[in-house]
């Protein structure tokens, strides 16, 4: 089974630049499998600095929607990055689909791919609770969700201002009671 | 003196599955002392959810204000579990209770118990400045209280995607300047 | 080139307290850049906290804006501590400077030192994504601008509940792919 890391963290906190360069790290060249879709100028520009960052060692294949599938056309001998599964979770919900086994046709997938996998998320749910329901909704989702990718991930990652911090395995390989 | 664990995260962060497994830990049968209040059909629901993972293993003791006393109460061969703090926080706000000797009151508990105690928090911190003073002062007073549990327990851990973080005692055993 | 050392942490988290104590581990007496403006009674209060917590053993320069300078003015056999990040970041953009390029020459300042700086900074980015914009615009320069420095540090620390996190160096002194 090939190895899947997962990386979270805050916004801006070099998620994806780590990510890239583990996914080199895994072979080249690799594949970046996005899930951001442009509905207005701001998304375009934080596409267009996602895509600034990566060079021509990078296939990019477009996905909003059906990651499993994603996977599946894109499962060779080349490392493949989810970025990022929130913008995922969140097409899901606008897409009125069913996040849960969603979450789970992708948990499924990712235990049976033949290349690696590098997957990213965010951290969402550190702030106050947000006084809207759809908010709090989304956020209990995107917590679900990343604790069952983390749980079917070799390794878990979390960035702070950049600097990546080992969560899974254990940093002092002390078995968790 | 018996042994102290705080466990902290953010929503749905797999805190209260950590607490549990870790009160199992300290002995079974356990008792979990309950904050929540079931104010609407959102907050039952929350706590079904909590309730359904936990099985009869656990005498469960509802106190959304008077946690000292529960404490006290349950105080004998089981260890306890508190899920959570930051909703006794809420609560004892919305009670017009000075927050801060309660905290004083809590803390002193903490350090005189014959059983041990996992107590639950929630990060609220981590995110944008909120833009009401109420907010701002819950997630100060919640940071405020974190520290003070914090300070007066032997372990304490960051749940980050449902992995365990161990952050005091200090994972590379460094004394901190 | 002298120490360099950021400390992170949502807001009440212990930050702090924990840049004091390291700051005063590094020399004594010391000096504490103040980055606070008391636009109003609230903010006042929390200078207030922030100067209570300080001895006799502090020379205070309040900068809101100008943190080269007052790094420059400053540099001699003391160690500094600058506090914080955040809210001087919030005072470059309410006066409309560039903050790119008022962070770029922070960074290269920061690299230039003869005595030691402890920095800190606010987590801000691990909520709910802000609804508007404005508030999005700061959490992606605030998150930039904590990547830099961490970058430009020796060492980097996360508090979680009062309790220092290594993130920089890493804890396990595993090289990160």
């Amino acid at each position: 089974m090939a190895k899947s890391i997962l990386i979270t963290g805050g916004a801006r906190s070099g998620k994806s630049a780590l990510a890239e360069r583990m996914t080199l790290g895994l072979g080249r060249p690799a594949v970046y499998i996005a899930t951001a879709q442009a509905f207005d100028a701001e998304m375009a520009d934080r596409i267009a600095h996602h895509q600034q960052r990566r060079g021509p060692e990078w296939a990019t294949h477009a996905e909003p929607l059906d990651l499993v599938d994603a996977l599946a056309r894109t499962d060779g001998d080349r490392p493949r990055l989810v970025d990022c599964l929130t913008l995922w979770l969140s097409n899901i919900l606008l897409a009125e689909r069913d996040w849960r086994s969603e979450a789970d046709r992708l948990v499924a997938a990712l235990a049976d791919q033949a290349a690696p996998v590098v997957v990213v998320t965010n951290e969402v749910g550190s702030g106050i609770v947000p006084e809207n329901r759809l908010a709090r909704d989304f956020r209990d989702a995107a917590g679900f969700l990343n604790q069952s990718v983390a749980a079917a991930s070799d390794d878990v990652w979390l960035c702070v201002s950049g600097c990546p911090l080992r969560v899974k395995p254990p940093l002092d390989g002390t078995p968790v009671p």
